[in-house]
């Protein structure tokens, strides 16, 4: 078995949010797939450990925002590599309440407004079987996918994602420039692509993608 | 609610192939989506009148062909317009066995060999909730993408797939040239972007995408 053929199956970007009472909470998927075509059922796997799964079991709505190549990477980071039960997740975030669920306001294509038809079971994961009830359109920006924010962004699937795979290093060194890597999310600061070197970023510098500090840093 | 919302949700294109006994059987799809990382699952949701839904149901194993930008759209044709109730899909693919079942081999990024776990209802449609048992890369071809279809080989989808919606037709004309649209596929002949007028291409010629003749087609 060659695991990396998985890795050429296609996926969209999206945050599912959904609501505790006061709390918001939410998180990066990017397993949305739409499932009927009349009356449109989609579904979406989340694992077991997310808080946000734990939500929408609780609440069953839950809102996709579809995010596009035009939305702040941070977004990713905040969604993807953060947990809802210690963070506020969009205290820097733009959003609005549709529905009584918050919609991220970055940009995105459009989102929808699901109510929870069925819970599968997938061992590290479960599978939300959900009916769409509201869709609307925000832009006409392209679509992020999971591709583009790899190959663009540098980003790479949260640990939590189902599309998870342990990638090796890249030995790409050219002319005694370096690439260091974020521990929490893996994004790199390639000194080969950028105008900067690693040690002369300011000290408050954060990752692009995740927030997190230099010291999170590690040399690759 | 804008339907439309939906169609920026991304999709690669896959061929799901089973076996009932002698008989190959198989149908395009573009909703094959990973659920678990570890022991991997995935997904794909087939319309209940499509036959290769009732086969797998016999048989509980099926392939999945992920198909790249080089694979001949014909494929999509073959797999996506016509049923394997009354043809043999595959008299005029390229093929090769694996596990019993076949696979796509024309130019695809690489393959899913898949055991059924569980089929859950979806009105319209059945989840196939499946292990993967084995996956080979057979190309580093780029995945193609539902979008890159629709734009590039301006094709649809087909009427039975989940994300199905009836488009309007487009109102461009340039310099009295004119639009023909299979009416089996939804392929356009576009006399603003081809050499060739659509009455002065060959009366062999076909459908690119479905293989029917210039009969089939209709003035937009």
């Amino acid at each position: 078995m060659n695991i990396n053929a998985l890795m050429d199956m296609t996926y969209g970007m999206y945050v599912v949010t959904s609501r505790d009472e006061d709390k918001k909470v939410g998180c990066f998927v990017n397993t949305v797939t739409q499932i009927t075509a009349e009356n449109p059922i989609i579904l979406v796997s989340i694992n077991k450990k997310s808080y946000t799964n734990e939500i929408i079991k609780k609440n069953k709505k839950f809102n996709v925002s579809i995010l596009s190549e035009k939305t702040d990477p941070k977004i990713i980071g905040t969604f993807g590599f953060t947990s809802s039960r210690d963070n506020d997740k969009f205290v820097d975030v733009n959003y609005k309440i549709i529905s009584e669920i918050p919609v991220i306001d970055e940009n995105i294509c459009g989102y929808l407004v699901c109510e929870l038809l069925q819970v599968i079971d997938a061992e590290t994961h479960d599978i939300f079987i959900a009916r769409v009830m509201d869709a609307e359109k925000e832009s006409n920006n392209e679509p992020m996918t999971y591709s583009y924010y790899h190959r663009e962004i540098k980003g790479r699937a949260p640990k939590e994602a189902p599309t998870y795979v342990e990638e090796k290093e890249e030995e790409v060194k050219v002319e005694e420039k370096s690439q260091y890597k974020c521990k929490i999310c893996g994004y790199v600061h390639d000194e080969n692509k950028s105008s900067t070197k690693f040690d002369e970023l300011p000290d408050d510098w954060k990752c692009p993608i995740c927030g997190r500090p230099k010291s999170d840093f590690e040399k690759i």
